[in-house]
């Protein structure tokens, strides 16, 4: 078994927030990758509420205290945010687009220089359409941002969107979060998607 | 339901190193508490190779990240560590018991003034029979300091040394970390625990 470790970083989406199995998407895509013979450590940085600016604030800490140490054959960092940069407060986005594409060149020019990094773009947030509007529409701001880096991008609004899946267990739960078929669902992109599964076993 | 934010603080036997369905028992036990009620957010914060010294290090720092931001019911902290304080390096413990001592006296004393905060004790590594009876000699140790703060404690060495699938699972493997079946039963040990059931749904 090849020892891959991995850091999942992100917000409610990665945390698996609403899932009531507590696997999310990084449980979903570490257990499928065991019998392709690799053995995944999956360590879930996804923390609920974080803005793009919150995780720039941790990432760092937090993902070097898990891939510096000693052992694993093969590291990766897979980043997932945006949602809640849209969230308007007080009438203003939590964080603006342009600090969003700042913190997504820091976050993924700090993670691509030490090791293989993924990018997900971010899920819809159905509760709300003109959020869901700001989400849509930063999307393609970080997607640039990883083509500049040479990241992968996976663009996960649209396909989340037509998901009959996500947007059903949305709408059983708070409104935004999925159940766990909707992370299911989820999971099925970024296993469907090549440049993971160049890292997790082909 | 109730929204409890549940921090897992330790070592490789809380990442869930070696579970091939990617949940340890962090996932198992939040999973457990949806039918009873309780939408369990569990962050795992399990790092492999962590001493107690390494997790006073981080633990502020990571547990602030996640239950100081708005939202949930309930918030709870378990830690569990010592497996690794107690392996030889150059023929030195890597972290002595009195300094194993002082840390989980840190760490407890902090959560436990903030929120609810349970201690496992560390589970037994089979392959090492010097460093296992070291390991079960800590538990005491660190029971003890977890009745000074009145934190409950839970002893896993005795019992998970008498587990079949946990030392089944563990030869299958690395020697050290059980499979599915080996988290199956320590994640039975903390769904079997009444001071974890107090927290998630009796």
């Amino acid at each position: 078994m090849q020892d891959l470790r991995l850091c999942c970083v992100g917000d409610s989406f990665t945390a698996g927030a609403g899932d009531e199995t507590a696997l999310g998407w990084p449980g979903r895509v570490a257990a499928a990758a065991w019998p392709r013979g690799v053995a995944v450590t999956a360590y879930n940085l996804g923390v609920r509420r974080d803005t793009s600016a919150d995780i720039r604030r941790r990432a760092e800490a937090e993902v070097l205290a898990r891939l510096l140490a000693t052992g694993g054959d093969a590291h990766a960092v897979v980043f997932c945010f945006g949602a809640n940069d849209a969230t308007f407060e007080d009438g203003l986005p939590r964080v603006p687009p342009e600090a969003s594409r700042d913190n997504a060149v820091a976050l993924l020019g700090w993670s691509a220089a030490r090791w293989p990094t993924l990018l997900l773009g971010p899920p819809p947030v159905l509760h709300d359409a003109a959020q869901d509007a700001r989400v849509a529409a930063l999307g393609p701001v970080l997607a640039a941002v990883a083509a500049a880096l040479e990241v992968p991008f996976l663009p996960l609004h649209g396909p989340l969107s037509a998901s009959h899946a996500w947007r059903a267990g949305a709408a059983r739960g708070d409104g935004v979060h999925p159940d766990a078929a909707g992370y299911a669902a989820m999971a099925a992109l970024v296993e469907a998607w090549p440049a993971w599964r160049r890292l997790s076993g082909g």
